[in-house]
């Protein structure tokens, strides 16, 4: 699984050390490799040994006895550097391996560790992996897959900026939450109460009066009650918000080229993908939510037309239609009832039962929601007094309003359901680097 | 203050807007402007308007009696259209003005704000401005600073990239305070006692084991009891974190190549630096700690040479001496005291007394911290037992090093921090989009 995305490290350390992803470039020579002991096997008059490092691995051919003795009391995962000769050798899947090796223990590690990182898969449980994540994070394919979060969260920024949004960076801290009281953690803030931020919705929209366009890559915090395999306390929120919106079909279209830029950068790493690459069509069809649930109650023969939201089965099914009637793995669902969105839900100008908001479905699960926002001071007052919510916590933001805000509205996704649902990954879990859960504060 | 970096907007919206930045490719032509009222100036028979958007201001020419009337009525900051004719106009800084407008109010402010944003500088005292954050924070030097703090953010990103470095996201919510817990927030984590991460850094050495190179740019919460210009409560902490080092003068190599990297990225925001724009020299001039204090001692006449820190006026005097010795705007101090440093500080081999360690001063302030860490698991249990710390709170943590761990070190330093150093902004609060402090919990 070499890396090609790796440069060579230009940082010197005594001899210069070669990823073993580019011994191809270095046959004939005697070349340095540091890395981890990942794997040895054992013939009568051959040890093979698997040096592990950042770009991939290296097989490393011991024939002395010492070296053999010396790599058969060495636990795995060892830190080790190897100097030897770099032989063509079509056997090996790298086309490359090491001869007439010279070996030495940079840290040797203190015990054997429980799990076998050298197999494809690991087999341990997801508790114990969870559990040993200083040692399962390091398994090749786990590792990877925080490279291809790292390339989508950097694409998501940088189409952004093609657009002309401008990163910010907003409080985690907030003295009231605006999505809801009941999945918010409490802080001891000074002696104040206080809570984690569920979102960076106000802020990113007080910050359109500012810089129009705005996004926003940081944590975000939910005290979810439920043990379900896509939510967790902690997960990378992905936030744009822009102003001067026609509606929210002005937002589907900047949120369509994000998505876009976000799959090209999942190219380099179509082994890890589940299926075929998804491809973003240049216009993501839609359906209105009330439409959706007409199609499913027809399909279905259950009458579902008054539910105010869709249960993923229903996700699951608009999910299997849109790809089979449009091709597409992608669908909006447009129009959800506004008395299941938030205050800030910016109505249908025609049909005030139904919000400018939308979801975006990828593969039958919402990885995306967003919509247009109110924008005139009036009409958050009414909203909240609607809703029977105090506006006095929320002076501040409704400053924003109060002083001129133009049409607009925005996105969020959370980053690691967007990789797991591309990457065929059952659980969130083994997204994140380290979940936090109901019952997971460690490591 | 034009944006020449701000691309006109893809987005339609109606007749397709123009940025006020970019009218001077259409003279001659009707165009339509969208953004904010900012300021109006009236003479007898003509009254000038000013409409600012993301990319700058437009000075619009009103001589109907009707437009003056509404522009006269129309409380500052309301979001309005401006459709006319772009001429040249050599008396104006842009070069071009809009003539026979028809203008119409897309949002109108509520209220007349309290601040003035057409001021060259907002007048207001640092209370009033951060009391109506969403207001100020549209004056066009506030607006720009962001822009600037973004395009440095994104340089230490992409810096580290093409250093191999794989960005990460870890858990701000976790159960221990590695940092010393005096200044931790503490909070209820379903029913248990956790606490907002103070760093990243037991998280990013962990990763070390997965990846080799990473980096995170994420918040960081402090529970800072005193009230300072420099400290807030949450900060944006770039960190970075590499493996495979000699000692600390590896790291400082790649911390020297970032610094450059975001320095570049400043290049275009001139206008907001304080003095010249600093220059980063190849190599970073460095002294040891216990040099500086001969030095301060000697220049002083005061002896401190059993000081365990630098005060922020040896700093200062450092930044000094370092531009009239080296023509340097920056300067490693290394090795400070292991006792003052945190447990899992590398001491120096030849001199345990000291660590390998660096501070690197901005012109006489300290705004990045780093250093070689310990790698060996007997050495972290030594380092733990010696400090009276408990290590199976650690133990997940531990792990890391049980299982084999190559020499490595990193940094971090607070994005505002940097920023205001580099703008000569004189308190944090002016870069923190929302500051956090004892005080300060709203907006």
């Amino acid at each position: 699984m070499p890396h090609a995305s790796v440069p060579v490290p230009s940082i010197a350390h005594g001899r210069a050390r070669v990823w073993s992803a580019d011994l191809g470039d270095h046959v004939g020579e005697r070349v340095v490799l540091r890395g981890w002991f990942h794997h040895r096997r054992a013939l009568k008059s051959v040890l093979f040994l698997l040096l592990r490092d950042a770009s991939g691995t290296a097989q490393i051919v011991i024939e002395s006895p010492p070296d053999r003795a010396l790599v058969e009391s060495l636990p795995h995962e060892s830190v080790i550097a190897v100097t030897g000769q770099a032989i063509a050798s079509p056997q090996v899947s790298a086309g490359v391996e090491i001869h007439d090796p010279s070996i030495s223990v940079i840290s040797r590690a203190a015990d054997e560790p429980g799990i076998e990182l050298f197999r494809p898969e690991l087999g341990a449980s997801l508790h114990t992996r969870l559990d040993n994540a200083a040692v399962s994070l390091r398994h090749p394919r786990r590792a990877r897959t925080q490279r291809l979060a790292a390339a989508i969260v950097e694409a998501f920024r940088s189409s952004l900026r093609a657009q002309a949004f401008v990163e910010i960076a907003t409080p985690k801290i907030v003295d009231s939450a605006p999505e809801g009281g009941s999945n918010v953690f409490a802080l001891d803030y000074f002696g104040r109460d206080a809570y984690l931020a569920q979102s960076p919705q106000l802020y990113k929209q007080i910050m359109v009066g500012a810089l129009e366009r705005v996004f926003e890559t940081a944590p975000a915090f939910r005290a979810e009650p439920h043990d379900t395999s896509r939510h967790v306390s902690q997960f990378l929120s992905l936030d744009a918000e822009m102003g001067f919106v026609a509606d929210h079909v002005t937002v589907m279209g900047v949120l369509t080229e994000t998505i876009r830029s976000m799959v090209d950068a999942a190219r380099p790493f179509a082994d890890l993908i589940s299926g075929d690459m998804p491809a973003v069509p240049s216009s993501i069809p839609d359906i209105h939510f009330s439409d959706a649930l007409d199609l499913i109650s027809e399909a279905s023969g259950e009458d579902v037309r008054q539910e105010p939201d869709l249960a993923p089965s229903h996700e699951r099914w608009l999910g299997a239609w849109a790809k089979e009637r449009y091709g597409s793995d992608w669908l909006f669902v447009t129009g959800y009832p506004m008395a299941k969105r938030p205050f800030y839900t910016h109505p249908d100008p025609s049909r005030p039962h139904w919000s400018n908001s939308f979801d975006l479905l990828f593969r039958g699960l919402e990885v995306v929601t967003g919509g247009q926002r109110l924008h005139r001071h009036d009409d958050y007052l009414a909203a909240l007094a609607t809703r029977g919510i105090d506006p006095e916590p929320f002076a501040g933001y409704l400053d924003a309003f109060r002083f001129g805000m133009p049409p607009h509205g925005g996105f969020a996704l959370g980053l690691e359901r967007f990789v797991a649902q591309l990457a065929g990954i059952a659980n969130i879990r083994d997204v994140v680097l380290f979940p936090r859960d109901m019952q997971r504060l460690t490591p």
